[in-house]
């Protein structure tokens, strides 16, 4: 099925080389134009008319994420397959079939993936999705190591493998010696953004310890957005070296920097999710847009932080978090129902098309080969990261509760896999300051698919082997209730001795939260205490997982069908199930009073 | 809020004037780019720096969606507005307001709204919304009457203004003796494509009876297709005249097309509704996808329609009609929430934006006013709706068993509304063959903001005084058994007559479908018979309803609460509530097993 879909796509794709945009957005029947309006060799009318340019862009567009979907169901078809290896191996091994096809055709280098479309496009969503169902709870309880974690790891792995490739440069047997420091530098803060999403599937599937996964987690969320401000603060060293020597107020500006594009980006996207939140308090009439507005405004959040050169990932990501709370109280079950789902759907899809795209790539005439580069370059990048992973979590062990064990670190070491962000920095090197790129390129995508392939098809098992500690965690009103009177109580405690954590701080938070915020961006009539509106929301769950459980035992139990199942079943009068339903309706009316 | 919103977001777009495309999707850290890179005569580092060129496409369109998003929210605000005027009102007044400050600050036209962008992703939405949407059943017992009056209407329209409009160009003192024939019959069709979204509103508010419903629904439907092709093929005719005679052949070429166009664009949809239905029969693994194979099977659709320069409009419809039936049945419940909502959503936007970009261009210097043919021309438009509707019901009402009553003829015509599809075709009109084409432009807009303000607003009272015949119709088990018991009947009445008519072509076409269609395209273990499967999607929807009810009592009755109504609620143990639900869900599976 793959294949052949493949090949149709591609059939329809191969007469296009480079997507001329500027003419694709030209009117469709101006004078300069062909088609149905016809030259003036031929002025006939005819019957049949093509005219494919007109449609191009969209066309093209379409027939990449039906490709795109279709792997995916090719993928899932068969059940063992998901078991055996992650999603992105099918998807980039497809990816590299679809550009050799199109490299074969007309022998010369497939388009490769744009990378202004990767940060504008593609990236948005799979930020959005990871930041609006991010459990915000635990990543807030392991705030400090997480931040600790992501800030330093990144560094230290940039630093590291830039140093340590510089060294290997110095030899001359390697004919590297180009390269100079600025140049090993950037490459290492390129090929240390990792991209843990493969790694956190396996850790959702295992069900691991909510600590690890939280770690991870955070990594993924903040280490992009510190990759990208190293990287662009070294191509501006980079460019500055050419001209002038580099003072020493260039380094404080870099780190300035830093906190400005961190900071910056965090508030950014409060303002923005306050704002979104404070929408959607006014469309009781209008719910049809309520959506959008999420989208809208979240997208906005990430664009005017890209703009002003702000991390736009921190944007986002900060108004998902904020505006989350707020709009799910405030929106109909449809709107909610379609967010959540939308969501998933667009960032499932932008990262099966970034997989292909990154397969695509591949082939083509953009490496150099070099075998000493190559190999130390794959060398560093493992042991940089179990280097950090330990000396790291040997220091913030110190002062955590719950320290992380030997097999929790050595798991986290093992998740470094690289993806995207990487590639995308590769592509994205102006040729002019680093001569060299396509030795990056070759070893960026050499290094992606050596953890993709190796590292994504064994952890798994590896998880499986160790068998690190688990959790199976779920939602009751009761476990609810307990917690919230522990917070109050570690609060309390605090208070008294005069010591001032987290605790106190969630306190403040949620005084703050429930006297002001809270009146000013949910609707009035809204249940008032959040217990109830918890009771509320688990209440419709299940009443959409009892409605839909018709379904789905229909589809599963053909086989216990057979047996007497049926026996059992209650033989109820219309009138009794509707007086049951008004019951329940006015149970849960009765609870709101309360 | 309104004009403070419109404001800010004009502050953002004032500085644009015309997208350059093909600069802002240029890599951003090119060399021939400034920003953080820093130029060669400032190659500092900044801690800040803005670059909107690489942004101000998202950027644009996601400022125009949120303000068409704020104008919906303000307009549905006080409760009132919307009964007073339609919605298209007020976001014409907001895009001219718009398009005025535009002016008035630089001096200049702003930017038109781009024809391409209309068609290739403002309208597909709504199209898609539409045809997913229709009720099938009706429109397939009216089909013969929308066929007659959709098809015939549109060319008696076309020509009757388009000749009367030569008529007045004959006289020399209103000076418009330029004006040839062509001209003015390509005028006449442009001017005749309605857009009654509109009169549908006001239709499903006041819950007009079905068959004037389903003879607007229709004249929407296919309005649009018919005078899209006219438009074209004189187009090619004025083309052809300025070189060479148009022969008879040429003529005929015209309607071959007029037949080629209409039926190739329905083939083309069912094929690809076909398709997706299929696709969806595998997805029970990956159901985050389905909705997007919907849409993007009938965007497909629908492009691939207009590259061989056949009707969009119509192969989007019969995609959408086609696959929604299987669709339904295959996918998961939040799926299908996802879908119907997500495409309500678009639809909505689509249409916000299209009333605000028409309330944009009609500032500027695009327009040359004419007493007399903008007079004649709104006067011809009035006469021959009028003429047509009366004229071809006629004659239609000759062969139904329920005839349309005078008042019925009379809502008709005077729900002939023009909206965006006129309105860009005059934008569209090449300027070397129309030397007039600001004449036109004006005209054509005259008659928009007529029928939309004033037919627009008072078609609604105007329903309720003529009281035209109303039906409420509720769904319900019982009425489906004897809908379709009658449905057998009458088709068994048909063949002992000998008469074959559209029972037995339904009956013929369920039977097909039974046997082998849904055997194809729906997935395994789904219930056999639809009427289980009808009375399981009516739980699914009650129950939803049912849960949602906590929230919209706890919203509405604030001030009820006050009074002893909580008297007659019973309390419930947990595991009363529990054993109720068991028995609820047991119900449910017990009626499958029927």
């Amino acid at each position: 099925l793959l294949s052949v879909s493949s090949l149709v796509c591609c059939s329809a794709d191969e007469d296009v080389d480079e997507p001329n945009l500027s003419r694709s957005f030209s009117l469709r029947y101006e004078p300069d134009h062909g088609g149905a309006v016809g030259s003036s060799q031929d002025t006939r009318l005819h019957v049949f008319t093509v005219d494919y340019d007109y449609v191009q862009i969209p066309y093209e567009v379409t027939l990449w994420i039906l490709l795109a979907s279709l792997a995916k169901i090719g993928f899932h078809l068969y059940h063992r397959l998901p078991r055996l290896m992650p999603e992105s191996c099918i998807l980039i091994a497809i990816g590299a079939l679809v550009g050799a096809i199109i490299f074969a055709s007309d022998h010369k280098s497939p388009p490769v993936m744009n990378t202004s479309i990767y940060f504008l496009y593609l990236l948005p969503p799979i930020v959005l999705e990871e930041g609006y169902f991010m459990p915000t709870r635990p990543f807030f309880e392991n705030f400090g190591s997480i931040l600790w974690w992501s800030v330093l790891g990144s560094l230290l792995n940039s630093f590291g493998i830039g140093l340590s490739l510089y060294g290997v440069c110095q030899i001359e047997a390697f004919g590297l010696t180009d390269l100079n420091l600025l140049q090993n530098l950037l490459f290492g803060s390129m090929i240390s953004a990792v991209d843990p999403a493969a790694a956190l599937v396996v850790f959702e599937e295992a069900s691991v310890n909510e600590q690890l996964y939280m770690m991870i987690f955070g990594e993924s969320l903040l280490n992009d957005g510190i990759t990208v401000v190293l990287y662009n603060i070294f191509i501006a060293f980079t460019q500055m070296h050419r001209y002038e020597e580099i003072e020493s107020i260039d380094v404080f500006a870099g780190f300035a920097r830093f906190f400005v594009v961190g900071l910056g980006g965090v508030l950014f996207g409060i303002v923005f999710g306050f704002v979104s939140a404070l929408m959607t308090r006014f469309t009781h009439n209008v719910s049809a847009i309520e959506p959008l507005l999420v989208f809208m405004f979240s997208y906005l959040s990430y664009l005017s932080a890209e703009t002003l050169y702000i991390s736009g990932i921190l944007a986002m990501t900060a108004c998902a978090v904020t505006m989350k709370k707020y709009v799910e109280e405030n929106v109909s079950q449809n709107s909610y129902t379609t967010i959540k789902y939308f969501m998933k759907m667009l960032s499932s899809v932008s990262e099966t098309l970034i997989f292909m795209f990154m397969g695509v790539s591949t082939v083509g005439k953009n490496h150099e080969w070099n075998w000493a580069f190559i190999c130390f370059t794959l060398l560093f990048c493992l042991i940089w990261r179990t280097l950090s992973v330990f000396a790291l979590f040997y220091i913030s062990n110190k002062f955590r509760t719950y320290p992380f064990t030997f097999k929790d670190r050595l798991i986290i070491s093992y998740s470094g896999l690289r993806g995207a962000s990487s590639f995308s920095l590769a592509f994205l090197l102006p040729v002019n300051l680093f001569p060299r790129k396509k030795l990056f390129i070759t070893a960026t995508l050499v290094v992606i698919y050596f953890t993709v392939f190796i590292q994504g098809i064994t952890i798994g098992p590896l998880v499986r082997y160790l068998d690190v500690k688990k959790t199976n965690k779920k939602e009751s009103i009761n476990e609810e209730i307990h917690m919230r009177l522990m917070d109050h109580l570690k609060a309390g405690i605090e208070d008294i001795c005069g010591h001032w954590s987290h605790y106190q701080l969630r306190d403040k938070f949620k005084k703050f939260d429930n006297k002001y915020l809270k009146k000013i961006l949910i609707r009035e009539h809204q249940p008032k205490s959040s217990i109830v509106s918890l009771y509320k929301k688990m209440e419709i769950k299940l009443a959409i997982e009892m409605a839909e459980s018709g379904m789905k035992i229909s589809k599963s139990s053909t086989a216990a069908s057979q047996s007497g199942r049926n026996r059992h079943v209650h033989r109820l009068s219309p009138a009794e199930v509707e007086s049951m339903r008004d019951v329940l309706a006015h149970n849960l009316y009765q609870v709101r009073h309360r």
